[in-house]
């Protein structure tokens, strides 16, 4: 019997030079074409942005935190009000995380710094306490104790009701040796079988499990982890863990593990959002992405722009920064090719004084720019897989 | 010749039982049906809302503050961008003060306190000098030394392009003697003459101007005020300066004022927003409101709900606290009659949670709540005054 009769995933086309493919991922709230990239609505809202405006961007899917909702308003309250959809009123496919990775990050360091392998040189005592049952953890907000097992993880995710949940793993930190990292991931393995029992005691045939894939730079342990997800009843597959200390490493994380996953089933890769990063994923077969990225940037002032289109010629940067004094006289959109209402409406002169004098719309104008490119980011790669042609969508992006 | 070949004043409807009108307000960039509310975008752009927000709200009018511009950033890069118009993206009629206004608040205490005549008891030692010249103060960003003249403040304005302008005047302080009032007055005129001397100087027959009536809370000095702008070539009047301590006394002020000023032209009253007060003063007469009020009480949580609405049956509260924890899970809009983005959209439950997380979300989205209703409460008036039942309209608005 089918334990997620109401998802489906089809790949509709894939290039033979590569794993890059296009598929059509079916949940409850909608269809989204894939690869797509999955926008944080990390406490049940894109920060300055509406429903609407993340629609006017051609939004498919956004991703809140079950760590954050749980402990404000909790989700408890997000049930009364009908789930996460109704809440925050977003109707189209959504995803939440299982509360672990922030509960780590938070822990451990950061979660951004965490994946992709930055080594601060101090780790300070984690807040966390791992047992085989479960995390403790103290609230960010008021420093209240809270357990979170794999169990309580499956029921907050039911509580917030969105389309695609995930299982509750360790986010390994990066600093560990391979001991640690390997015992980190059995423990995941464990919650994982877990989680999935308590997912499929209250199925309800509205919620699909994503297991994830956890071994840090390993190979070895990334294959073990990789056929263990494979051997589980999960609808889809997430890469977690560190990535390793660079881009280099983590493209070869990611692409061993991608040659072993299950290929029938869409793979969510964790936490990146760099559109070479991207590019790159794609290119090894993932499906889906998120990271704070885009939105983060903008709220200090980046706007995301491709390389071909920078005031220096041949940089590697994706963004402008509008606060930069350059811009005070610097009449032009932030991109003339750009469809969003921010390039339609304002001049980058404009969004430089809105940031300098600290006013609120240039935080939801310049994220609605960067939502929007991302959205065209992934149409302009789809299409490129369709008409064959991705290379070319490539360099047009990264050096035409 | 017509000093304002490109504007025009014309009154539709007139009431017989007081001197309620609707009227039209030719400007270079659309007709404005009055009585209309205009609200402040007071730094060049309203917060956390965009021109297109704005529109969706019906908004027909918006203001700017020459203080704050001339200061940053600065009315010459407004003029490069093509002027405020253009600056701000906002196509719509504009209305800029003459820098007095801030000056004067920032100088002798709040602007609201002084229009309103509260009483706060210790008047801190002014930061403007006066002198026949022109007001020197300190700018609010840096510290740095300006002065602001007449022919300064025509010359900023003209640079930022509104269609309507306002001569420089003294904002009189509530807390100061008649003496003072009455000297403080025929500055003000003297002023306002230098004004509009400079202002025909360099007439494009892109702006109006307003004459300001000054003269406190003394009626001997309002008809002096109100009989000067009266003999001046001024294509409207704004009444301004002190409306007393208590709102009766601002009531009489306005009334015996507008028993004198020509009725040929709009008058514009500064500073007055509260939905009660607006009643008040459509049936004296005014055309255009402005205010911060709308806004800058969104800006801390509170939606403008008309009392027959409120939570508390009788109350005169013309607004709820969407802070308050009896709408933590409180499913409504904030008005289930109101069409706007946010009431189609969010429960009152949701917005206080975005309010509890200083999500900037909710500060837009109570904003542009707000924005509505203030719109819709001048379009009711103006449906009023056309069927003649104001007095109906004013029922349902204040206590239904």
């Amino acid at each position: 019997m089918n334990t997620y009769p109401n998802f489906d995933f089809q790949p509709t086309h894939q290039l033979t030079e590569n794993r890059a493919r296009v598929g059509l991922l079916s949940t409850p709230h909608g269809v989204i074409e894939t690869p797509a990239f999955i926008f944080c609505a990390t406490r049940a809202v894109m920060k300055g942005l509406s429903p609407t405006d993340m629609q006017a961007a051609h939004t498919q899917i956004i991703l809140s935190n079950t760590y954050h909702l749980m402990l404000s308003p909790g989700s408890e309250r997000i049930a009364k009000a009908g789930g996460l959809h109704q809440f925050m009123a977003w109707d189209g496919p959504m995803f939440t995380d299982s509360g672990g990775f922030q509960i780590f990050s938070l822990g451990h360091g950061s979660v951004a710094a965490e994946i992709k392998g930055n080594r601060s040189g101090n780790h300070p005592q984690s807040l966390v306490k791992m047992t085989e049952k479960g995390a403790e953890f103290r609230s960010y907000l008021d420093g209240s104790k809270h357990i979170l097992t794999p169990e309580k993880s499956m029921q907050v995710q039911r509580d917030l009701g969105a389309d695609l949940i995930v299982v509750l793993d360790e986010c390994t930190p990066f600093h560990v040796d391979k001991a640690y990292t390997e015992r980190s991931m059995h423990l995941s393995h464990r919650w994982a079988v877990r989680s999935y029992e308590e997912f499929k005691l209250h199925n309800n045939g509205k919620q699909a499990l994503y297991g994830i894939i956890q071994g840090g730079v390993y190979p070895d342990l990334r294959k073990i982890s990789a056929d263990f997800v494979n051997s589980q009843d999960f609808f889809a597959h997430a890469i977690g863990g560190s990535l390793g200390a660079s881009k280099q490493q983590m493209y070869e994380v990611v692409d061993m593990t991608m040659q072993i996953l299950n290929p029938k089933r869409p793979v969510h890769l964790l936490g990146i959002g760099g559109i070479s990063d991207i590019f790159q994923g794609v290119e090894y077969g993932i499906d889906t992405f998120d990271c704070v990225h885009p939105t983060r940037l903008a709220r200090h002032g980046g706007a995301l722009l491709r390389p071909s289109l920078q005031p220096e010629p041949h940089t590697k940067r994706e963004h402008i920064n509008l606060k930069n004094s350059r811009y005070q006289e610097d009449w032009s959109p932030i991109d003339p090719e750009c469809n969003c209402h921010t390039c339609k409406t304002y001049s980058r002169a404009y969004l430089h004084y809105l940031l300098r004098a600290h006013e609120m719309l240039a935080l939801s104008a310049i994220s609605l720019h960067n939502v929007t490119v991302m959205n065209r980011l992934m149409a302009d790669i789809r299409q490129g897989i369709k008409q064959q042609n991705l290379a070319q969508v490539k360099k047009y992006w990264l050096d035409r």
